[in-house]
């Protein structure tokens, strides 16, 4: 067995059916010391540049060689194949549907493979839950050891996200909101590497979402009273617009796609 | 303790109150090495049909020997008795009120023994708590490889479900849904093997649910086009009424013991 | 590391976004042998009170030497400190907000630091994920073996909520409901233990909350009819009024803050 025989599972299958259980049983039976950790499982049903933002944010703290396991997946059972890749130093098993956009733009890729050796992936005997019937069992063999090349062939493209990055031109970034979290939080695609040249003094930057002021850039959420919308640089590097205990989502009224500019203070404001 | 020290927990204590955790630890702090998997904590609350189903379709990948304790209880304190059983080389530690109907049905018993022996069952200091108070220790007794024979006499008899199977006559099967999952699909109690003799031409069959035509049993989901309803044979071998990234449920207005029936389609329609 | 590498964690992240599986990776990626065990991450978002009564109930069963991390915050990066501190044999590691009031409350405290040390204590990339960035590698270190003398000096001080705890005078007790769980249980603050003196005749009391009578107290949820109301003992050694299969918070009215009172009964009603 490698030494580290970590494997996080990403789904959107909730916690409440069998599914996950069954997932999880499958690896254990292949490779018995697994540690399984569950990423989330509560990714809205078919989601996947939500799955894709979890996966990139989830993953960056784990330790190298750890295996993410992603099945958000609404084309289950159709032609789509499976991949596995390693990107930075960790390893990722997913279907080849985007929901790798993320890491794949952050993280250096180091390898790439189709699930096609007959020898290590199994027929599909269930045409509805290829999470637990072929991408667990293969999770198990990697878990195990086998190198990813002998998984099959690297393929010739594979997809990602249409996800506009975010857009600076000179004093002024313009991005979107990509995920709301479960406290409402509104997380735009503006890393703060963008706030650069003349956006660097960022104590002179007002932020606005969806066409509202919010403001300055504040150093955390307690920085500003109860209630008060705010912007700030987020653990993920990235802005985002929240409000001090309360849902900025909810108040500000926006929401996924809601477009994010930074600018420079004009003197005379 | 036994080389496989798996613990699957299945109960309908949610997770945000202190219950689930308590059990945890109440089984660690007896048996440290033991390696907890969640199988869900999310049935309704007292909801014995559905967590028989849970656990019947969830504990079949698990490696022989793994220990499954459920505790989906509503008679928590009076005088029903737990029950520990060996059913296809897995153990159920549960409570005899019916939550083992669909393992018993679909798997084969190998013993049964009451929890009887004071050496290792503990009185009940809480009579409200079994799971953390009686079960854990006793998890942690098997897992530490404590023979189940050790826990007390057969029983002469246990509770199961009065759930009608799924019934064939001829050219026609007819059964219920029994579970709706989070994605709103609506499952059967119709096995794939009862679809057998005249019903074996898969690609003539139709089925209907509650009365509702839905055609003819699709491959997969991506099958039939976003939002069309399908019938299929699903990743437990059940006849399911699903919609295409939508919910069946709530589409079709079905939901728990709407008939479903599978018939062989007539030449002239 | 020290045998005992149990991990739990508490916070009000949910399980839908990276926040949890960020923290665990951290973990993992410093302590890979880590075991870590969910508390709960539903605490309703900054309930600090809620998150003081899960964290105290649910350490109990937790063997000795177990490490507690805590992480519900509305103060995230302002001054506040974090603290670890030894309580009962337990380890905990949280933020000076009160978090650790029931714990203090029932548990001998044996040693409190402050984290400090800038050796251990690494400096905070981001203000906003102190969990991830401070509270895990620490946590990590921990489970290494470190003693926490070496994370800082004992504070001064350490802040605990302004709960009242129940009052006692003669054939009367009052308190108040802290907690109420999934089931719609009102768990309040009353122990057994006060229960004694002109009180210890159990069945001659009668329990009412904000206002109404609800009965003597009954054995368990099953001893009364399915639907009635009942005030018992509950697994926590607390008096709590429930109903059998139904939502007491929802059938009586009540919720957290509602007066609960237990007194003798008068012998001519």
């Amino acid at each position: 067995m490698a030494k580290n025989a970590i494997l996080t599972l990403l789904t959107d299958f909730g916690t409440r059916d069998p599914y996950v259980a069954a997932m999880k049983g499958a690896v254990l039976s292949a490779c018995p010391q697994a540690q399984i950790v569950d990423l989330s499982h509560e990714v809205s049903a078919h989601d996947i540049p939500a799955a894709a933002f979890v996966l990139a944010q989830a993953c960056r703290t784990f330790p190298p060689g750890t295996l993410h396991l992603a099945v958000v997946d609404p084309g289950v059972g159709t032609q789509r194949q499976m991949l596995v890749g390693r990107f930075g130093g960790q390893v990722f098993l997913f279907p080849d549907n985007g929901v790798i956009t993320y890491v794949a733009q952050s993280m250096p890729m180091e390898a790439l493979h189709s699930l096609r050796n007959t020898r290590y992936v199994p027929p599909q005997p269930s045409m509805t839950f290829q999470g637990r019937d072929v991408l667990a069992p293969v999770a198990a063999e990697i878990l195990n050891g086998l190198n990813i090349r002998q998984l099959g062939p690297t393929p010739d493209a594979y997809k990602l996200l249409d996800i506009a990055p975010a857009q600076g031109q000179g004093r002024q970034v313009a991005g979107r909101v990509v995920y709301v979290d479960r406290f409402g939080n509104l997380i735009s695609n503006i890393p703060a590497e963008m706030l650069q040249g003349p956006l660097a003094e960022w104590d002179r930057l007002e932020v606005s979402c969806g066409g509202c002021a919010i403001g300055g850039l504040s150093g955390t959420y307690g920085f500003v009273a109860v209630g008060a919308p705010l912007a700030l640089i987020n653990s993920m590097g990235l802005v985002e617009i929240a409000v001090n205990q309360g849902r900025a989502g909810d108040v500000l009224k926006q929401g996924i796609g809601a477009e994010v500019v930074v600018r420079l203070r004009t003197a005379n404001l």
